[in-house]
């Protein structure tokens, strides 16, 4: 921190089980990973090369370096795993992995229909070899999963072997746990931490208003996602109360400013 | 590519007639020119200078070379055409492109009331010396151009000259061949589609489900442009397949991820 | 300018008093700082480093000297500000400022209820040592403050010291002077000017329309911002009246395209 300032509350350090941000890198070249590295190396965990980009993104295994030398897990987005499985090119993935030196994994079946047990053999099979995240949720729109089934499903996953489970949103934050207007699934998202500890799971949260909804809701140490590269300190700010949103969440109740003025005055 | 994945649809290269992706310029510094040309100039055709920021720009004369030196056409947007118009300052703009070794011009009347006779005159008289693109459609939302006079236009103006006609649709996607909530005029587009072969438009696409739904129409080699520079690479992974909105495109139908796990693993 | 056009508005140069803009800083790195600087060094007066960003970005004093020798005003966010008053620590902020080598300040209750008198004597204390712009309007929506209460706040504050008031909207641009679905609040805003000169008042105007109604009813030298750094360009294409939006500004009335032309034809 560049200053002092009381009723911080206490961030988890590098690297983190719990407090965690991933970032959504859709395509940056060198020099904008290397911004992003120069400005925020020490709140960010891990990126995700978004969807299918690491396919045509230029100097890609030059930004995978890049990213592990400044201490950040780097992976590739579940769709892609989805493109390869779906095309049987699922032993192709693991030597792709392989060859770009990439640790961790993403499993998840957001664009096509998996039996779960299926999803879980995977996460299983990825696990021995990758440090693995699993996604739950669907991306398309205005598909409904029951509570129950979310909860069974995470839990499911984690036993398979994931490291965390993902709670889907997309880039655009409007599918999975949150209604068409990026609004939060309140009982959805209770239901599913009465089985799953919190900081199992990562929460897709691209839009401002569902950071501060989670910030508000589990603390200063809850794991966001798909969180885009100049939103990184913005969302930091929100984490640490000092944004507007989150103003007041560490400070003593009903503090007075007017009195707290007041009496440094007479302190003089 | 980075690597191999079957079903991936071909894609023309550069220089092209088809599939081509202009991308919008609204004031990048040098060094943001130089991360989008090392991120994706294999990917962008067209670069347009937008509206009147060539006026204020520093170092314009050098990031025009940059483009171009990467194999990108650059040119100004067709408001400044419009403001030398207006101003009777017409044979200046002509002297301007020169001087800036320009080679591609835009002829737009989105601002102004400009007779179509007088339009593709001044179409005619720009084909001459520069690879001129016309822009149809007005900038003012509201404004609606019935689909016989679209088509019409746009036939003079290739037949005038006109390398390519762009259909209007601004920064913001909600004007011309869009209504005010972002979504396509289908009626319209596919009555100018009767008439007007489909790689001699250009469909201005600033969102992304307008992107979606043009590349579900007419194929991953279909003309786009208003690209954000940031919004290159996850343009091309819809193009080619490997995102979600555009997942199923190029793959057999009724295809059962399932299914094809299993037979994978009694080959083994 | 990179080249000349008729009935361009006189724009005011720097330092200015008049034509203001503001850019918001939400965390950039270093580099981000100088490809602002070397776009538009000439355009931006003020960089806010906005909220509690400054806490945590790398290289602050850096980027702050960056800022300082190309001429830019720096300052923090004014919730930065609240964040030490309200923990008692008044101080330690001017201590902060100065370490720094920052000679602006913004004096600000948007996050916190503050008397208005003590919000005046907290302005007349911080002018002594600091250039200060002092904050009117909550950061929460809904919340409405009466036209005559704005006024009456503005016009004290200006006279214990504020350089300028900034009229507040945050940086989504849905509070304070705009309703929540971001149009201006024309009446409160017309009943401001009878009374505070406009340009003592610092607008935050971070959407494109926002900016546009103010050009329009205020013209190219009104004080704008919550600038973001890629809308600088585009932003002084609008004051310039060389973006659709604009465009007529400057021009005679009724000017008629076609008869341009014809004029131009004629005269060869």
């Amino acid at each position: 921190m560049n200053f002092d300032l009381s009723h911080i509350p206490q961030r988890t350090s590098k690297p983190r089980e719990a407090g965690l941000t991933m970032v959504m890198d859709k395509g940056l070249s060198l020099r904008e990973a290397e911004n992003l590295i120069e400005s925020s190396d020490h709140l960010v965990d891990l990126v995700k090369l978004g969807f299918g980009t690491s396919l045509i993104t230029k100097n890609l295994q030059e930004k995978i370096k890049l990213y592990q030398n400044a201490g950040i897990v780097v992976y590739l987005g579940g769709t892609l795993f989805e493109a390869f499985l779906i095309r049987g090119q699922f032993d192709d993935y693991r030597k792709l992995l392989n060859k770009l030196g990439i640790d961790t994994a993403e499993v998840s079946d957001g664009s096509i229909e998996l039996n779960h047990n299926t999803k879980c053999e995977l996460i299983h099979e990825m696990a021995k070899d990758f440090r693995t995240l699993s996604e739950v949720g669907s991306k398309e729109a205005g598909i409904i999963i029951h509570p129950n089934k979310w909860k069974n499903m995470m839990k499911a996953e984690l036993e398979a072997g994931s490291w965390k489970v993902i709670a889907e949103a997309r880039e655009s934050g409007n599918v999975g746990i949150y209604r068409p207007n990026g609004s939060a699934h309140v009982s959805l998202i209770s239901k599913i931490l009465e089985v799953i500890p919190k900081d199992k799971i990562l929460w897709e949260a691209p839009q401002k208003a569902q950071q501060v909804w989670f910030i508000n809701q589990l603390g200063a140490n809850v794991n966001l996602g798909n969180i885009a590269p100049n939103e990184m300190i913005p969302l930091e700010t929100l984490r640490l109360g000092v944004r507007g949103d989150t103003f007041f969440n560490y400070l003593p109740e009903r503090i007075d400013v007017n009195k707290v003025i007041a009496k440094a005055k007479n302190k003089k």
